[in-house]
């Protein structure tokens, strides 16, 4: 079968190219691959800079946002042939961290996770793959090619589902969210603050292309002329930052309303110094009350709740965030930017 | 009565002058004063840099940190005459934020409420006050002079509280915890370390003095060759950072280990600019699930469970943290700075 494979740490050597066909292990579904989403942490892959190959393997199969159609279930896995399944992306070491072990492994404490397309294990950018059952998500079938925004969407439902935990530790009820950056997860994030009534507003850079249709169409506030600007019409009582850009999360910490929280997403590079008056940020975070904190993967309950806020949003906006569908053999144009891009998906069949 | 008084904005106002006895109003407890403690909140007051007096008044009665006997007590107040009582610091707005409505008015929105003898309503350093029992925390007799250190402790009650409710967002187990800082509010933070059965590392710059040995007879340990030397170690799963010193906040944002929780508690000076690799704290925290979050003031839970800390501490070391009771009348000297000093106390009586 065909798939699209990396040398981890080689910039340029992404190539589709002829893998031998999965052999699920006993229980594990055979799942025909339909979709990919491509993100930022692909992108990095790509260029050389992360990833890791499966042991004694040289190349690693790409892609973590999955969609797939279930071929061969055994009986007692759970699921039938036909079903629409996304797979889950991290797995536990062997022997589990404490948290591992108890099904966080979103909250892994010793690093010794693989992860389906990223680490030690091979991806999901397949003509097909195997799954074993207690890694798979069924999908409703009207969630359809959109069920590749399920992977994405459990990282932002995870977000939301830690700054609820984090803000009811005392009285909570926020009302204004500011979202940095409206890539995928800005904007699903922006749609989860939504579903949950919240006055949200989205601060991205560019003036033009789908973005601040995408944002107002959710009855949310798209802002382009600066963190500043965004803010002036009241301070956040939490800020979802998707940029990873240095200068906006200095921003936001300093920004929210009295018990803010800051749910820091993006995955920055390091080497960017900035100047910081840290006794001010140390002041305002402790004189308020504030949280930051950092959210990152996703486990099984929360590829349920996104499985769940998909199937809650409104389809036609879904289907605008895939602003590209490319065939799998013309990869390369999946990994190049073009003005207007917001999700990129590669199709396996 | 004799009571000690501060022109609010004006260094060098401090005095011990004649004012009104106490008034209470329906219900209210009239209370004998035994003693107020010191802290870094006091002297920034003293030296002009913070506090309001009540509304139409000059000057305002110092002291939040108190420790009372009653004097009289309204039937029905649930107190007696006898009882030694704390009081509450923090009133909520008489019209309420959203969280002082729920009796969380340590997290008020607004900053609208009061404090006793630093925000508009007089202090606890006179020779009696009134108290709404409302805002009144019996202490058991056995408690003694230790009750000084209610509120102190409260304020660090209320941390742990945070710690705990933010880490069982998730798998939850911490083992090293390391506390920047040992005066009051980082001895007492590494006593209920302790009492949960933590190791408890904590770090100051002082080689003398009494504070090596109090953190030893917790069964802590103590460091003074700087921060990287007091993690050399192993990364702590909690930081609890007592002082406010701008490059030891950003030291602890680092250092803690995956899904670390950094509180914290010291309020510093605006003013300090340092150079920060924001890309790599940003990264950092989002690839660990860190969490960092200031926690400031304490409401009346908090109170009680710093009573009950109080009572499950040893006596002996309790009585320890007081390193200096100074007279009433002797002010000025309470203020000034002197080696070993720990907790000093004024003495009411």
């Amino acid at each position: 079968m065909r798939a699209l494979t990396v040398q981890p740490g080689v910039a340029g050597s992404l190539a589709v190219e002829d893998v031998e066909d999965p052999r699920p292990g006993p229980g594990e579904l055979l799942v025909d691959g339909l979709a990919v989403g491509i993100c930022g942490t692909d992108k990095e892959i790509a260029a050389g800079e992360y990833g890791w190959a499966p042991p004694g393997a040289q190349r690693l199969v790409l892609g973590h946002e999955s969609l797939g159609r279930v071929r061969e279930a055994a009986a007692g896995s759970g699921f039938d042939p036909g079903d629409l399944v996304v797979g889950v992306v991290r797995r536990p070491d062997p022997v589990p961290c404490g948290a591992c072990a108890h099904g966080a492994f979103d909250m892994c404490r010793n690093g010794e996770y693989t992860e389906r397309g990223i680490k030690q294990l091979h991806g999901y950018a397949s003509q097909s793959w195997s799954l074993a059952p207690d890694y798979a998500v069924r999908l409703s079938p009207d969630l359809g090619d959109v069920g590749v925004l399920v992977e994405p969407t459990s990282v932002v439902a995870k977000a939301w589902a830690e700054i609820e935990a984090i803000g009811n530790r005392s009285w909570f009820e926020p009302e204004r969210v500011l979202v940095t950056g409206a890539g995928p997860i800005g904007l699903l994030a922006a749609m989860l603050g939504r579903q949950r009534g919240l006055d949200v507003h989205v601060l991205d850079q560019v003036r033009n292309g789908p973005k601040p249709d995408l944002v107002a169409d959710l009855g949310a506030t798209y802002h382009c002329e600066g963190f500043d600007a965004a803010v002036a019409g009241g301070r956040p009582d939490v800020v979802i930052e998707a940029t990873g850009a240095a200068p906006l999360v200095l921003d936001a910490m300093e920004a929210t309303a009295a018990y803010g929280i800051v749910c820091l997403t993006g995955v920055s590079t390091p080497g960017r110094s900035v100047s910081v008056d840290a006794g001010a940020l140390n002041r305002s975070i402790v004189l308020e009350n504030d949280v930051v904190f950092g959210s990152v993967n996703a486990n099984l309950r929360h590829y349920g709740l996104a499985a769940e806020a998909l199937a809650a949003g409104d389809p036609g906006w879904l289907a605008r965030l895939t602003s590209r569908r490319v065939p799998l053999e013309s990869f390369a144009e999946a990994f190049e930017e073009r003005d207007g891009d917001v999700k990129v998906v590669l199709d396996l069949q």
